[in-house]
């Protein structure tokens, strides 16, 4: 059956913002309609009954013929909005799961019309030269004092080196990447040293000449010798390169438990042993714990460490850590996706001191930096530390392209197709500038700080701790781990509050992760009101 | 420095709509001005030149403050699409890069403003019921034969059996994915049984049994020994389970030369052996080889096939691989990462017969499915073939949670925040049924036959092979490689058409990957003629 005309339009070209635009208007009343529908942070009933009315409302999703474009605009955003868990709704404060500001949502609506991919520069030639200057001007603030070479216009998509980083679909990839990084360098030095490994933390004074020799800088051989496995010219691949060698001893993580579970599911994916997981009954890591663990071990480590846990948003002491990683010879990775945002704070920033001894940092601008998902970064004091993700693939960088000046971008990531998640990001950037999301940054610290105030005034809640950054840890004064479980599971079925949940030592807590910087004073209260009726 | 209140203003909510309104004007009007600046399918000048002009109009990108929302989206956006590839201009047709329907993109905007995050219920309630509907929809046209419980409400989110896909960031993630449960099974399979595999490629009829004892039906206890590296239902994480036997004879993959190179990618990624790859002179596997390398292999082994490969849009012989990876007792992978949407069409379906004997399928709604990235899918006969990802965090889904009826979410992909692209997917297949998606599909069909007609039909120009899916080999008759690929590259650096290359043993040909449903014969015809000009 032809599809009409109107429901066939493209985004793209000259025409297709004439075609957007009456479709956008559909999309934004039915966004109005769907949370006026659920009128509080959640839709009421629970599982059951969303699903009943996802069902009812939607399916069949791939009927034998179309409904129009119009009609599944409005059925199915309406239908998505009314059953949201809405983080613009300060009730809504379960997870690291931010509302988005309008002007990055707006941003992303290009990349969508757009659709570039940045896996070549023929499908993505402006944007990729974006995503260069936008990463590396991010990987400035991690790395401030990384030597950065002057820049040229004719290196923007392919640097010298300087301070890089690579978009990701998040913390968990940004996490997986540094792993990934940390398994090949350790190959490297086996096969170039011998060594245990080249280095150990980065010095933040000599922090380049360092890390390049940890990330293969002796040559480019070793890196070549691990990277693309599909290294012929042109044609077919008849002679696969020999598999690692199995003989060889694996690297080992050391993590502490407060670490974000995707380490551990790195560890799994890339075919290494499961992380050493270092207790850590305070919430943050133990140097004298960590001197232990790294002593006991023997071949290639990376110590990873957590600034902003996902329980606490506690930071891990990360000038004692890349301390230990330098004596002991070890990578060190810093995860963080949560608290990294504090660079952007002048009045915080200085709870980052040590972060740039690392030789990998996970960011992530969808959590505090208002982002819609995916805008995660993996930031390295240098271009050539990515050297182990180089890839070759005929039809994306031949040769004789690359040395004819056309960019080589397959390996800023381990897509192939990639969309251009840093639009958004670097719109706000610049619609904000570092000193606007500072500000957010600050206000949400402060809501947080007030949240915990209004906790310690009150007569029939305790507070876990003080927060570090925007996740507050309270719980009804007395009560049993069930009935903490029980008041989160009740607040979600009425549809009135989304809250988290943390384990610690000291029994469960309700768990308010605070991202909208909106939030105010009232908004506070009434949440914990709202915890309050359901006190047994 | 506070920010203005407009800039500030969030996506989501009551209040969103009437922020984002003025803002998307802004991009909308910036999107046509852009085009009309490129006037054409790329900008012109070359990679030098492009980033330039990016460099002058944005940088720096991260000022101390900010220019306000609208002057940032007006500018970014302008230069983004002024410097696009813009795959909705019919003569940029080098790669997999599909024009984005209007109505998938503005579907895409309530995924940014609404910020869903598919790792748990609590993020995304209706977001994760329509993705459950929606994926086992798209999985039944994959597998048609493989038996579906019953669906009741409460099995939405996690059914009991059935087809079922997972979500991804494209073809790439799909095929990773594919090798990973290969990975999986082949250690539950010498885990439990000591067998090479507990069986083959799966028969059209039996499908669910086989696959069910693949992927670790045999009991659940080998999944649960495999899977999750944080098994503690709370708290800390002392006792890493242990590392995977290095002594076990890994997973082989068996693949044609023109499998993607992703397959490779995710063997060097997952720890495996590189790939023992089969030539492929003509274009596909010949099932004769591909004998004779199962013959030579012991262990578990992984058979992958194309179904439309990235050079020619060849489909691989898919009845007599399932066939032989049936007698070898190998598993049988199948990248439709671009031939899966021939499931849309009546037309052309038939050209897929075998596919749904596969053990899992890589699909990609944004390549012939018209949605902006990422749109990817692996598709499996049964919910239970995906237990090997099944993963626990606490604070995502603990144990008295999913007990109560909270939905475990967190198997459903190895990111954890992850973004609903299922709601444009959905949205598009809605508006335009399975139908009014196959018309086109035909229709890209179509135009690939006129383009091939003529060049048949053109005194200069040889024609590499008739098109099986939408890529069209062409050149100049008598050229060499490097007079193919200097064409190529001086069409890009003169912004007058996007065309992409392919090596074969016939050396290099000029590659139109057409993905306009839209592009008529006249654009075809230019298409032809802008490469004749060039013609030494």
């Amino acid at each position: 059956m032809p599809v009409p005309a109107a429901d066939a339009a493209l985004a793209g070209g000259i025409e297709g913002p004439r075609a957007l635009r009456p479709l956008l208007s559909t999309v934004l009343d039915a966004l109005t309609t769907g949370a006026e529908d659920r009128a509080g942070p959640l839709p009421a009933g629970g599982p059951d009954a969303v699903a009943r009315t996802v069902r009812a409302t939607c399916a069949p999703l791939l009927p034998d013929d179309g409904d129009g474009a119009h009609a599944a605009l409005a059925t199915l955003v309406r239908t998505l909005a009314a059953g949201a868990a809405d983080p613009a709704d300060p009730h809504c404060a379960a997870h690291l799961h931010c509302p988005p500001l309008a002007v990055a949502a707006a941003a992303d609506l290009a990349a969508s019309a757009l659709n570039p991919s940045m896996d070549s520069w023929d499908q993505a030639p402006a944007a990729s030269a974006l995503e260069a200057l936008a990463t590396r001007e991010l990987a400035a603030l991690v790395f401030p004092h990384a030597p950065r070479r002057a820049r040229t216009p004719d290196d923007t998509y392919a640097p010298a080196d300087g301070p890089d980083a690579l978009l990701t679909t998040g913390g968990t990839e940004s996490n997986q990447l540094a792993v990934l990084l940390a398994r090949e360098a350790a190959r490297t030095a086996r096969h170039t040293t011998g060594e245990r490994y080249a280095g150990g933390a980065r010095p933040a004074a000599a922090a380049r000449a360092r890390a390049g020799r940890v990330a293969g800088g002796a040559g480019a051989a070793p890196v070549a010798t691990l990277a693309p496995l599909i290294g012929a010219p042109r044609g077919p691949v008849d002679e696969p390169p020999p598999a690692p060698a199995p003989e060889a001893p694996a690297l080992r993580i050391v993590c502490g438990a407060n670490a974000h579970h995707s380490i551990h599911r790195a560890a799994w994916l890339l075919g290494l042993p499961a992380p050493v997981t270092v207790p850590t009954p305070g919430g943050v890591l133990d140097p004298a714990a960590v001197d232990a663990a790294l002593t006991r071990l023997h071949g290639p480590v990376l110590l990873t460490a957590t600034a902003g846990t996902t329980d606490s948003g506690a930071l891990d002491p990360l000038p004692a850590l890349a301390d230990l990683a330098a004596r002991h010879g070890a990578r060190f990775h810093v995860d963080a996706a949560y608290g990294g945002a504090l660079l952007f704070s002048d009045a915080h920033r200085a709870l980052l001191a040590g972060l740039d001894r690392a030789h990998t940092v996970t960011l992530d601008l969808h959590k505090l930096g208002w982002q819609p998902v995916a805008a995660g970064l993996l930031a390295v004091p240098g271009t050539a530390d990515l050297a182990p993700l180089d890839h070759r693939a005929d039809y994306l960088n031949a040769d004789d392209d690359t040395e004819a000046g056309l960019p080589d971008l397959l390996g800023r990531s381990l897509r192939t197709t990639r969309r251009p998640d840093i639009l958004k990001a670097a719109v706000t950037l610049k619609a904000l500038g570092r000193r606007g999301i500072g500000d957010l940054v600050d206000r949400t610290l402060a809501a947080a700080a007030t949240l915990a105030d209004l906790v310690e005034d009150h007569p029939h809640l305790e507070l876990h701790s003080r927060p570090t950054l925007t996740t507050v840890l309270f719980r009804p004064t007395g009560v049993d781990d069930a009935t903490v479980a029980a008041i989160r599971r009740t607040l979600l079925a009425d549809g009135h509050a989304v809250l988290g949940r943390a384990a610690t030592p000291t029994g469960l807590w309700l768990k308010a992760t605070l991202l909208n910087p909106h939030a105010d004073a009232g908004d506070l209260a009434h949440l914990l009101k709202l915890v309050e009726g359901h006190i047994p």
